[in-house]
């Protein structure tokens, strides 16, 4: 039987501040990208998050971003590799500590937002946190855009990697995604949303927007947690994937 | 043959901001508290100063402070327990993952500034930090004042604890620091200073200003590490400790 | 007629974060409160909400807090006079230059959470405050809980000041607020919080949790402007103060 | 007889961390851009800074930058049109709020670090830039590279621009800097850095790298202020000035 995993990120609220809806959306998924206190998050945030996927029987990642809060450490920072190591290293740490302090285990690590997207493209970006992760703890799994810099990245230092894809992006004729400045990024329709990840699973391929198919490694598929459709979606694809008979897990399970 | 430990601020510089002279001031410690990014470090310094530490033999610990980098964690911040906990979780995390990365070990843990100084007095908060420190690895030792209800919560959840004294400030008759808004807090000559350590050390007692000797168990030495002074008064502490016979050792050796 | 000013806090979203109403809000009010990036708030936040003050011709004023984003500025901090003098300065400027801007002018400074808490009763704190509010404009009002420490600075350098009463608080015979650790602190019935504040308008005076009446002087009231209540509770006063004859103004005007 | 203006970085302090040497540097320039507490400075030094520049009678400047303290404003972040207009408009009036309480008037803005390097090439940061400040206060002068695209936006919405160029720094043919990058990039030699000084001031020109002479316009002269060389420069700098009947002056006198 088919496996794939369902990641979504969590734990970005701050002080008073709430952001998602961690509790209702824990049951839909198999993984949970916990931000670590520098994009987003906070160590209350983090304490509660922690708990919460525990009790939801989720695996645990960090998902450390640049320390921009006020952007939600989404715009691109020109950081050198061994500021991506050190930022990485020290987030990584902070969560791991609140899981170890709760009885848990960490299994993966997934890099936010421009963080994600630098390393998907930058190889020393990518090899500075594989590098981090690595010598952290080597069991620990690498979430990277599938195909990338990153999952590369992940392979070649040995740690095991996890390519994400998405089920409300298009993709380009060589595997990557359409930038969302197009007109045609997005994948607005959830019957396509949801036929479009099956296939990648089930079979490998993506059909790109040229239209020709492309060969794409689906180990995980990313949720996004927030909005009022969040739950809806999430619901509408755990159905699709259950009727394929895919099942859904954690990548290290 | 008697022994105590020496352990000093490390790691505190942030950014272009340079502080201390950690280099010069290692090979006088035995053990090193090392800021963990929020009242002062960054993982940048968090990193460097990891590896001095290792590469001078010092045994490394967290220095976990309030969140408040302007005031250097300096100034008492009407936290709660829980937020105790949480912030002490964090920055050990963050700490140890840069430990872990430079294959070392973390020996101990030493709140910075108005941390330690309301977890002497205030047993609610002196608890969440033992409680902290337990749940993310109950090896480590925690450093607290001398007699403080931080020791004491150390010891009641089954933490070791080491009790820290220091040389240049003077003891009431009931075991507490004199205040630094009294006139006669500090002990600005050298030799009186050394004295005083020598005599916690050996004879388990520190004579008060009001004049009675006063029992105190010294189990490490604060060493400040900056100023002009700093390395000849250590460097004097040392020659005293030696002439007494005292071999100066990490707590967990 | 009668004439009061109704004020509330505003702004206080941060980066992606959401934070009350404001838009729906500012009709029912005379009085903006507008953060200044500190306790919360931040420069796109400060434009917008000096924008939407000015379309609603409504007040504004600075709201600096303490430079504790995660603890909302809500959590008393142990800083010197000077420390308050220089906050409040730069927090009032970097709001009067986005209203500059935008071709307003501002009218009020009311320091936030734990900033006005500690300055109703610390005189040296008060003074400080009161002293940076005149020496950036002497023309601006200080807002300050009524009868405090910060109302009697203000006045004492020559500012003007506003004394802020609360609908739903109750007082103490010395014209105190019943502190939140009481059990009869808050009053929950509208209807009972209008008719102290309609009392507090027309008799300056108000019923002590003692029983007795007590002197009190409201130049302005405090509504809240997040839960869901909160539009209601603006609309329900408003009422109130309309059939007492009593007319809502900016304190200035 | 010919003037310029020498201006120099200050106020680059943070919390207990020192940076420059303001009070020794302060003799020898004429105008001061003063950080504002996002990439350096923080409510404390910039009311000491501005007190220094008053006392010394040396035109006070707001230096605003990005909000990123642990890389001291330096590295691009990728902002928006709008985050410069709003980072910027804050920046000045947190500082003017500072000058207005010590009965200066402020005179120039010059961004800082990464955000001044963007400004310099990106049309639309540098008209964002200058629109900040105009809006906040057209009298104020913009200072940004010679020949840039930010003096280009100050003239054309009506600011006065200054135009800067750089003692220590070598031209390329299209009269912009070569970059850092380049091995020869860097003027090392200080006679040859004032004679370059002294040409650009006088003739309006100076020699590329190419070796042809290239039109520039020498408003101002940044001058670095920290380093142990610094003083040393200034006052060299100082007498080939007075040497070549230049007289030193605020661009606004």
């Amino acid at each position: 039987m088919k496996t794939v995993d369902l990641n979504c990120d969590m734990g970005e609220s701050f002080g008073v501040y709430r952001l998602g809806n961690d509790q209702a959306i824990l049951p839909y998924i198999s993984s949970a990208n916990i931000a670590c206190g520098l994009h987003a998050g906070d160590p209350a945030t983090m304490r509660k998050t922690v708990k919460l996927a525990l009790e939801n029987e989720v695996a645990i990642g960090a998902h450390p971003g640049l320390a921009d809060l006020v952007g939600f450490g989404r715009r691109n920072l020109d950081i050198s590799a061994q500021d991506a190591y050190e930022l990485t290293v020290y987030q990584i740490g902070a969560l791991q500590a609140f899981v170890q302090a709760e009885g848990g285990t960490m299994q993966h690590v997934k890099p936010h937002g421009a963080l994600y997207n630098m390393a998907a493209t930058r190889p020393a970006l990518a090899e500075a946190i594989a590098e981090a992760v690595f010598k952290v703890n080597p069991e620990l799994v690498l979430f990277g855009l599938a195909g990338s810099e990153l999952t590369r990245a992940a392979e070649k230092i040995g740690l095991r990697a996890a390519h994400e894809v998405f089920a409300d992006r298009t993709y380009q004729a060589d595997g990557t995604l359409t930038p969302r400045t197009e007109p045609n990024a997005l994948i607005t329709d959830d019957q396509a949303a949801v036929r479009q990840v099956v296939r990648m699973v089930t079979e490998g391929v993506v059909q790109s927007v040229q239209g020709a198919d492309v060969s794409i490694r689906a180990d995980t598929i990313c949720i996004h947690g927030d909005g009022a459709h969040a739950l809806e979606f999430a619901q509408c694809i755990r159905q699709a994937l259950a009727a394929a008979h895919i099942s859904i897990r954690p990548v290290r399970s």
